[in-house]
């Protein structure tokens, strides 16, 4: 049996006997589900009709644990919410681990226990799975990759492509809220309120969005690099412009205040629990109103609209009423934050 | 643009300005296809009618380049793989990078082309994919997963738990190439005729194998744990035991001469292009004989057969005459194999 003392050593990534062991007595135990069962080298399932969407991220977030969330809950929610981007149900989930020598197996337990919990949440199941161990110093504890597949209901068409110029642009709620709650525990700084990460999983919401009737052309979860980045990257791929109105844009006061203390801006701090729509003017009120219905879009707002641009500028009217550019992130101020 | 000189910064981690030039100018020119030119963070496939087969492997090698390879074109090959044994022709593949502050550009550009080059060999596309870096002294290099999916022909049924009394087994070439040539390079060894990896693409050979007809009951990779895990392995899952004959199981002069200097078994060595078939005794001629017309199957053999044994053993009849237990691996004596 798995010693909760116990730590990962080289033998767990052998493939031999302590691999198996692991993963019968770890893995296949939390993540139990007909696919994983098989024991094959991969996973065998039945096409859904229509069209897939699959997506893949890495995850190397640091700390592993952070108020809200933790690694593992976070490898869920990142790779379904990017399958949901498209419209798609999330349906299945592979799982690599990249653990270090010498990592605490009860640590590894709370992580895999807590990647359980959030598919099950989410109606995902995790089919098949890789496992690797490296030396002690050449990984920072553990690494997981999740690649998802999930099915686009029929003709939804939702791309970065599709977004036009007079499109509305909503937000799903305040921003910064992750990176900030990460930077909070790394930096060990105590605020007056915590700040909880926003990591959760959006698909339910995309749904409910979907159903709403309104005319959505995109869908993109403003991660790394923030809202800021994000709308600079539609903007290129759209090759339109972008005009935002500051006050529309949500940010709790501990997530101001945080931010001003390390002298970030809240505008290029990662969320995982948020997504941006673009919307056909006329349906805006309608898709605002199906976003606040449901929980993780009652703070929704609509934040601007997009605009002819051959230099695809993403411009801001400031609260003070004045005007500023929003470029890219450029530099790196919070590394690790997914 | 892109300096040959430069190294892996923070900021191409960061989900902003430098992020996109290296996804823009390296990996979505490498990979260039449709689905990765949506520039959305997930692709969008046209689902395949039939059963879905979905693996994944992180690969962490060490050392980066090895004599047939290196840990680009091993992570396709192994995905691949993962995905044909199940019968299914690989389709789609996701690339998820852990890059280490300081790798080297250069490095990096010569493994992508080695996975386009391998991917376009192999007939699959990378369309989506994901890039984390983490700071110098985390991680060993670059780390990469990959996700595969394919589709199982209709009728395809392969699976351990499909193994049977009185299957014959059967072994695509020979054993313990691709571990040996990663030890030979690590350790610095120099053997009279070098030996490269056996790493290889199986997705056709198994698709000849299909052809010929033969009643294949399960496929299996060799890899970590070499030709004695798998075997075991199965063996458990089909809930049977396995008698070898060690004559029969061909290996390298050259590979054995390695494991006899570094004191290591070859059925324990990993190996890269290399499969192990089970098949109804009654079509085993006919299967080999379509291995041997194949390029990666040239050297085949059949090496034993599934005897009822409720303890799961694998025995094997020696060179010498007499019997020995193959057992799993236990410990590690080849970290990093993949």
């Amino acid at each position: 049996m798995l010693n909760n003392d116990g730590r990962i050593d080289m033998t767990h990534g052998s493939g031999g006997r302590a691999m198996a062991q692991l993963i019968e007595q770890l893995f296949a135990k939390a993540f139990d589900n007909p696919a994983l069962a098989e024991s094959n080298d991969q996973a065998r399932l039945d096409a859904p009709k229509g069209r897939l969407a699959f997506s893949t991220d890495s995850f190397v977030i640091s700390p592993l644990f952070f108020p809200g969330g933790d690694i593992g809950s976070l490898a869920i929610h990142g790779t379904v919410n990017d399958v949901a981007m498209s419209g798609a149900k999330p349906l299945w989930l592979s799982a690599g681990f990249i653990l270090e020598e010498g990592f605490p197996l009860a640590g590894l337990k709370r992580i895999v226990g807590s990647m359980a919990e959030a598919a099950r949440k989410c109606g995902v199941t995790i089919v098949t799975g890789d496992t690797k161990v490296v030396e002690k110093g050449k990984a920072d504890g553990l690494f997981i990759n999740t690649a998802g597949i999930g099915v686009i209901p029929e003709g939804v068409d939702l791309s970065a492509h599709n977004v036009k110029e007079g499109d509305t642009i909503l937000l799903s709620g305040p921003i910064g809220d992750h990176g900030m709650a990460v930077m909070s525990r790394r930096e060990n700084l105590a605020f007056e309120s915590a700040i909880m990460s926003d990591s959760a999983p959006l698909h339910d919401l995309v749904a409910c969005m979907l159903k709403s009737g309104a005319d959505i052309h995109a869908l993109r979860d403003p991660t790394r690099g923030g809202l800021a980045t994000t709308l600079n990257e539609i903007a290129r791929t759209a090759n339109v412009g972008m005009r935002l109105d500051e006050q529309a844009i949500p940010v709790r006061p501990e997530v101001r205040s945080a931010c001003e203390i390390l002298g970030l801006d809240p505008l290029y701090v990662a969320n995982e629990g948020r997504l941006i729509a673009f919307c056909a003017a006329h349906d805006a009120e309608k898709l605002l109103k199906a976003m606040r219905a449901h929980e993780h879009g009652r703070e929704a707002s609509i934040i601007g609209n997009v605009v002819p641009d051959e230099h695809h500028f993403v411009e801001m009217r400031t609260t003070l009423g004045g005007h500023r550019m929003v470029d890219w992130l450029a530099g790196e101020p919070l590394p690790r934050i997914c």
